[in-house]
């Protein structure tokens, strides 16, 4: 486990240190506003901007195959804009109170609020993309928007379906987390000039560690402490989300737990929390979706097996093992 | 007053009326969707696709300056996905159960479908708007949806702001409502290859048209019946939206008439909107915002004033007259 990953992350991030203070800058710009109140929101927005793994993404993946462009710096802003307003209406959606230890915008404003502050920030993001030369990253901006809206939607049609499957729950990862981070590392390859191979390459890259983002963070919804995590627990649980371990304790776990854990779930005893998570724990459930994130890290490394060593490769290696390791 | 809106708008529209079809077409295609889930939120949406006031301005801006063209069939689902994307957020955001005489997205899947139905819409908006050869409809419309947003902002920051001005009244409006439909026109005329001048005025057009059309929507908010209007009645002030007749009402009201406003307004007496209706009718503030949209009205109809006779143009007059009579 890494313990301190803002500290794990400014190693890994050292190659991009420059490109990345120009991404914020960029972010920072787009969002520039005359009126004092959008001024406010953007503020509290730049400042939970995070861990800044997407743009990480674009400029490490771009520096693997080329020289990092301007293309590269707009495009990663641009993807964290994307980023920042899914975590913006996610917070409507699920009333959650704090996001990276800070008050989330609907705490603070109101649903109402959230919801345009999204709004403003993803038409943002397609204003800020539509100022390239081509179209390219515009339509593979808006496809991928679209794959994440798909994938959101999939798993509100999903709640409290105790029946999901492991191909449903990946095919709403995939879509919802996976297809943006998939993204990133395309257009960082495709705008760096890299051949079609290993733009291909790239694509796959993101989408095998997306995928295993998403176990983990889910995984760290269980067993995460709000402080470490900086963002309200048990939410997936409470809101019905059924994530890997889940499935597993209920497709996999001893008879009498399974019986248990489906009785509370199907009674909505959202408050059990703390059971399912001993349920979870002591039917290797938990360990089953770490062991799972762990091969698709695998294979997302596999996809970079032929690329030429560099300091941007490693920093990608690192990452992989980070998205893996972190406890936040 | 125009006591039958549909019919009016089906005379207005004959000479698009087939390529509003494939406008229909486009949109639906669009929003095609492998989900069944989302496949049903988008019928839903298709239903309420409403008075399509948009894409009929994008047509006969168009068809005003020359050929309609494949980019403007495009241009016109663009803008009607955008209006109808605001409107699904405009749910959430009013608590509206009403929308169309159907009922709102969030009344039938909570603020969740709505809030990510939304998403999906805007998404899909930019996505079949970089379909195009050049970006400069993208860029354009995402400076439009920066504008629309930050006017929905301001509104909500100036809500129950009984000093409100009807400059900052005018602001508001002219961002939130005015702007798109100002692009509309534009990019009616641009698209058709007309000359800077005519695509500034049809620019200049929309503007005037938008402003026109929020006051009277405003205006409808009071005096309208919700059979008539299909959405929710006097949420507006209830809200604690502040409408150019209640800002006339304010400052032009008889001495106690005034008074008593203000004193419901301040103390969030929010179930006095057949007082508050009373209050603006016979301090003539309803009527003030009338003469209002009127002069709004004539301005627009002068900013087409150079522009050849033609069924188009003779179209965009009875829309203009429309907007001011129309009681739906």
């Amino acid at each position: 486990m890494i313990s301190n990953p803002s500290e794990a992350l400014a190693g890994i991030y050292q190659p991009i240190n420059e490109e990345l203070a120009r991404v914020r800058r960029v972010f920072d710009d787009e969002l520039a506003s005359e009126w004092p109140f959008v001024g406010e929101l953007c503020r509290h927005v730049s400042r939970f901007r995070g861990k800044m793994l997407r743009p990480a993404l674009v400029l490490l993946s771009a520096k693997s195959c080329g020289p990092i462009t301007r293309e590269h710096i707009t495009l990663a802003a641009v993807a964290e804009l994307v980023h920042i307003a899914t975590l913006v209406h996610d917070d409507v959606l699920d009333e959650g109170q704090i996001r990276r230890g800070l008050p989330s915008v609907n705490a603070l404003r109101g649903n109402e609020g959230a919801v345009l502050l999204g709004d403003f920030l993803i038409s943002h993001a397609f204003h800020l993309c539509s100022s390239l030369d081509s179209q390219y990253a515009s339509r593979l901006i808006g496809s991928t928007t679209n794959t994440v809206c798909e994938g959101e939607l999939l798993q509100v049609c999903q709640r409290n379906n105790c029946r999901l499957t492991e191909q449903q729950y990946f095919d709403i990862i995939t879509r919802k987390t996976a297809s943006l981070i998939s993204t990133c590392c395309l257009l960082g390859a495709k705008f760096a000039g890299a051949e079609p191979a290993v733009i291909t390459s790239f694509e796959a890259f993101g989408l095998n560690l997306g995928v295993a983002f998403q176990i983990i963070d889910d995984v760290l919804d269980v067993t995460g402490s709000e402080g470490e995590m900086g963002k309200t627990l048990g939410r997936d649980f409470e809101e019905g989300k059924i994530t890997l371990s889940l499935i597993h304790l209920l497709q996999h776990g001893s008879p009498g737990d399974r019986e248990e854990a489906l009785h509370i779930l199907s009674n909505g005893h959202l408050n059990r929390v703390a059971r399912i998570r001993e349920l979870v724990l002591r039917n290797d459930s938990l360990t089953h979706a770490i062991e799972t994130a762990r091969r698709y890290v695998r294979a997302a490394l596999d996809n970079l097996a032929d690329l030429p060593e560099s300091e941007a490769r490693r920093a990608l290696t690192r990452m992989a093992g980070f998205v893996i390791r972190r406890r936040a």
